[in-house]
C-alpha cells in the first residue's frame, strides 16, 4: 500500500483556492453594477483567494502519483473547501449572521440542492443572490472538470479527477483526451446556459433574474430571487424553465452524440427513455391524482409535470405548494426524488441508468433462480454492462440505503417528525432541496439544530459527490500509513 | 428450458391439505373440551381437508423431475392454499364476518406477522383463539419443513422445497439428509415451544394460555389473548416471553451445534453476538430516550429491552404503547424491524446474516476503490462467502427495497399519512406486527381497504418467504412453454 501523495493534494487545491477567487469577481462586478456595499465582502474573500492559491501553487508536487485513492480524496477536499471560502461573504455581509447556515446554503448552493436556511431571500442584495445561484452552476458540472477543462494539467490524475466528480455509474471519456471531455462538456453546458437567459430575456424578464434563474435552472438546483419560488411567473416563462430543467438532466453525452451529427445513437438510449417514460408516467398519475384542484386539463397537467420534472431533475422548483397534494402524489414525487436525473447530467439523485441496472438485475436473477443453467449478461444500449459495473451498482444501492436510514437516525434526535425528517434526507441526500411537512416548499431547513444541519451538509456532498468519495475521505483505513 | 412439472406440484399440494385437515383437529379438540359450538366449524374444515387431500394424493405424479423453479411454485401455493383453507373458520363461525378480513388474519397468522384486523379478541372463542395462535407455531418453522419431517417422500425436491421455505442467505444441511435435517429443527422447535409452556405455567399462567401464548412466542408471531397484548401479565411472566423471543431469534443450527456438542462453535457465530449487539445497544438508547416515563432504572431497561426484542425477533408482543415514545425511540425500532432476527430461526426481516453480508461488502468496496490491486474475499465466521451468495443478498437487497417502496406507493392511495403506511409495510413484510400511528400497538389493520388489505397479504408472505418464490410464482416467464 502506497502512503496518501500529500502534496499533489495541496497543490491542486491550491489551484481550487485560485478558482474560487476568480468565481468571487463575478458577484463584486454586480455589486459594481448596482452600486452594493455588500461587495465588499466579495472583493476581500476574492483577494484573500488569489493570494493563498497564486502564492500555494508555486510549491510543485514533490511526485506525479495520482491514483484513485488521490482522486476521491482531492474532490472531497475541494467540495468542502470551496464549501467553507464560498461561505464567507454570506458570513462577512451579515446577510447570514450565523456561519453554520451560511455554510448549509454554500453546499446546498454547490451540491445543486437548492434547500435554504433563510426565512425571507428577497431581502438579499443583488450580488448575494447572484453568488447563491452561481454556486448551483458551478456544482452542476463540477469545479474539478473545469479546472481541467482550462489548466494544461499533464499526468495521469485527469481521470480520477473526472471520475471521482462527475454523476453515473461508468464515467467514460467523449473524447479520448479528458481535457477535451471537460472542455466539451462545459461547452454545451455554456450553450444550453445562454440559450435559457436569451428566451428569458425575450419572454420579458429582466437580465439580471434571467442570468441568475438561468443558472438555478441549468445546474438543477433550485435557488429562486422570490420567497414564492416561480410561482409568480407568467405560464410561458414557467414552460421555459420546465424545459430547460428536462434538458439538463438528460446525460450530456447524449448531446455530444447530436453534435458529431450521431443523433440516432443518442436516440436509442434506453436511460433518456426510462427518464422520460417516468417523468410523464408520474405526472400523468399525479394529473388524476390532483385534477380536482384545476380548472382546465391543461393546467392540472402543466402542473403536474413540471413538478416531476423539477423533482426528478433534482431542481427544486415549485408554483404551487405541493405538500397539501394527496398522499400518492406525494409519494410519486418522493419516489422520483430518489430516482433522479440520468447519468452524466448536472441532476442528483440516484440515477436512471443505475435503476436501468437494478430493474435488470433483479430480473436477472429471477430468471437465473427459475433456469441455473441459463447465464444471462446485462445489456444497457445494446452494450454489455461489466461486471464490474454492475457489482459497483448493487454496492451502491447498499450503500444509499444505509447512509439514508443513519441520517434519518440521526435526524430523529432533533424534534421534528417523520415525515420532515424522511424527506429532509430524501431532498439533501439528492440534491433536490424541498421535502414535506416542515420542509416542504413553504418551509426550510432553519429549525433543524446545528448537528442536524451537519448531518444534512453531509448527505448534500455525499449524494452530489455519489457517496464513495466523501466515505473514502472519512474511512480511517484510507489515512493507515 | 422445461416445463413446469404440474403434476408434482398437486401431488404435494394435496399432501399439504391433508396435513391441513390434521392441524384443524387440535383446535376441534379445544371445542370440545369447552364445549364450544364452534368447533363444528374446525370440524367440517377438517373432514374436507382429509378427503381432499386424502383422495387427491392417489393421483400420484407422472414424472419426478423436480428443480428449484418447482420448488420455488410449489412452496408459495402451499401457502396461498393453507391461507385460504385457514381463513374458512374464521369466516364460517362468523367470528371474522368478512372473508378478505379472514385470510389478512390467516395470512398475519402463518407468516408469523401477528398484525391483526379484530378490534376485540378477547371475544373469540378459545378454539378459534387456539388456531389464531396455532398458525403462528405453523408458520415459524414451516409447513414443507414439517411434511418432509413426517412423510418418507425421496427424489430430489427435499433441498428445493426447504431452500425455498427457510430463511436465510444460503440454507444448509446439518446432517447428509434434507429429512433428517427436518426432523432435528422441529425437535429443537418443539423443545423449546414445551420448555416455555413449562415455565410459563409454573409461573401460574392457566394451561390453555400458556400453550398458545407459547406458540405465538416460539414462532415469533405475536397474536395475543387479550386486547391489551401481554401488558398486564406480571413482570416476571413477561421476562419469560422475552427470553423465549430472544431464543428463537437466534439460528437454530446454533442449537444444534450446542447438542452434537460443538458449544464453541456455537459461541463464535458473527451473527449471533450482531444480533445480541444490535438488540442490546439498541435497548440501551431507548433505555436512554425513554428514562423519564418510568420510576427505576431496571423498569426502564426492561421495558426498552422486551420491546428492541419483541421487534427485531419480528414477534410484536407490546407491554406499552411505543406509539407514544419520541421520535429517536421508534426510528431505533424501525431500523431494528427491518434488519429483523438471525437466518434460520423462526424471526422474519431482512436478517442479520444479511446485514454482516452487506456491511463487509460495503467495507470491501471502499478497500477496493481506494487500493483496486487488493482483491479480498469476504469471510464469516472463518469461511469464504461465495461470490453467488454475495450477489444474490445483494440483489436481494435492491428487490427488497423495490417491494417496499412499491407497496408504500400502493398504499398511499388510500387514506392514511406516510407513517402509517412507511410502518405498515416495515411491519408487514418483515413480519413483526405492529406498526407506528394508525397501525401502532394500540391500532389494528381494520381501516385499510380491500386492495391494501391484499397489498399487505402479499407483501406478508413474499417477507416471510424471502422475495423470489413469490414473485417467481408472479413472473409471467415462469410460466412460458
Amino acid at each position: 500500500m502506497e502512503t496518501m501523495n500529500y502534496s499533489i493534494i495541496r497543490y491542486i487545491l491550491c489551484r481550487v483556492i485560485e478558482f474560487a477567487g476568480l468565481f468571487f469577481l463575478l458577484p463584486c462586478l454586480v455589486a459594481v453594477i448596482y452600486q452594493e456595499q455588500e461587495g465588499y465582502a466579495f472583493l476581500l474573500v476574492a483577494v484573500g483567494c488569489l493570494l493563498l492559491g497564486g502564492i500555494g501553487k508555486h510549491w510543485k508536487p514533490k511526485s506525479k502519483v495520482f491514483y484513485a485513492k488521490e482522486g476521491f480524496v482531492t474532490v472531497s477536499l475541494s467540495w468542502i473547501l470551496l464549501s467553507v471560502i464560498g461561505a464567507l461573504p454570506f458570513y462577512l455581509t451579515r446577510e447570514i449572521p450565523s456561519y453554520v447556515d451560511a455554510l448549509f446554503e454554500t453546499v446546498s448552493g454547490l451540491t445543486t440542492t437548492g434547500g435554504t436556511i433563510l426565512t425571507d431571500v428577497e431581502v438579499l442584495s443583488r450580488c448575494t443572490q447572484f453568488w447563491r445561484c452561481f454556486t448551483h452552476w458551478i456544482g452542476g458540472m463540477g469545479v474539478l472538470v473545469l479546472i481541467l477543462a482550462i489548466l494544461p494539467l499533464s499526468g495521469s490524475y485527469n481521470m480520477h479527477l473526472m471520475r471521482a466528480e462527475s454523476p453515473g455509474p461508468s464515467v467514460g471519456k467523449l473524447v479520448p483526451k479528458v481535457r477535451n471531455t471537460a472542455k466539451i462538456l462545459y461547452g454545451i453546458y455554456i450553450a444550453i446556459t445562454l440559450t435559457q437567459i436569451i428566451l428569458l430575456f425575450f419572454a420579458g424578464m429582466p437580465l439580471y433574474d434571467a442570468i441568475t434563474l438561468s443558472f438555478s435552472t441549468t445546474g438543477t438546483g433550485g435557488f429562486g430571487l422570490l420567497n414564492s419560488s416561480i410561482a409568480e411567473y407568467p405560464m410561458a416563462t414557467q414552460t421555459i424553465f420546465m424545459i430547460f430543467m428536462i434538458l439538463c438532466g438528460v446525460n450530456f453525452n447524449l448531446y455530444y452524440l447530436f453534435l458529431i451529427r450521431k443523433p440516432k445513437d443518442a436516440i436509442k438510449s434506453e436511460e433518456l427513455w426510462l427518464y422520460l417514460g417516468l417523468m410523464f408516467g408520474g405526472a400523468v398519475l399525479i394529473a388524476l391524482n390532483i385534477r380536482d384542484q384545476f380548472d382546465s386539463v391543461y393546467e392540472t397537467f402543466h402542473t403536474a409535470l413540471f413538478h416531476t420534472a423539477s423533482i426528478m431533475t433534482t431542481t427544486g422548483f415549485s408554483t404551487v405548494d405541493f405538500n397539501l397534494w394527496p398522499e400518492f402524489s406525494k409519494m410519486v414525487l418522493l419516489l422520483l426524488m430518489i430516482i433522479g436525473a440520468c447519468a452524466g447530467s448536472t441532476g442528483g439523485g440516484f440515477k436512471v441508468s443505475r435503476l436501468l441496472i437494478v430493474i435488470k438485475s433483479i430480473r436477472n436473477e429471477l430468471s437465473y433462480v427459475v433456469h441455473p443453467r441459463s447465464i444471462k449478461k446485462i445489456h444497457v444500449d445494446g452494450h454489455t454492462v461489466s461486471e464490474s459495473v454492475i457489482k459497483s451498482t448493487q454496492i451502491y444501492v447498499m450503500t444509499y440505503v444505509a447512509i439514508y436510514i443513519v441520517s434519518v437516525l440521526l435526524l430523529s434526535l432533533d424534534k421534528f417528525d417523520f415525515v420532515t425528517n424522511f424527506s429532509a434526507v430524501a431532498a439533501n441526500l439528492n440534491n433536490v432541496g424541498p421535502g414535506f411537512s416542515a420542509v416542504g416548499p413553504t418551509g426550510n431547513f432553519s429549525q433543524y439544530s446545528v448537528f442536524s444541519k451537519f448531518v444534512l451538509m453531509f448527505d448534500m456532498l455525499t449524494g452530489r459527490l455519489e457517496l464513495f468519495p466523501m466515505l473514502i475521505l472519512f474511512s480511517p483505513k484510507t489515512w493507515k500509513r
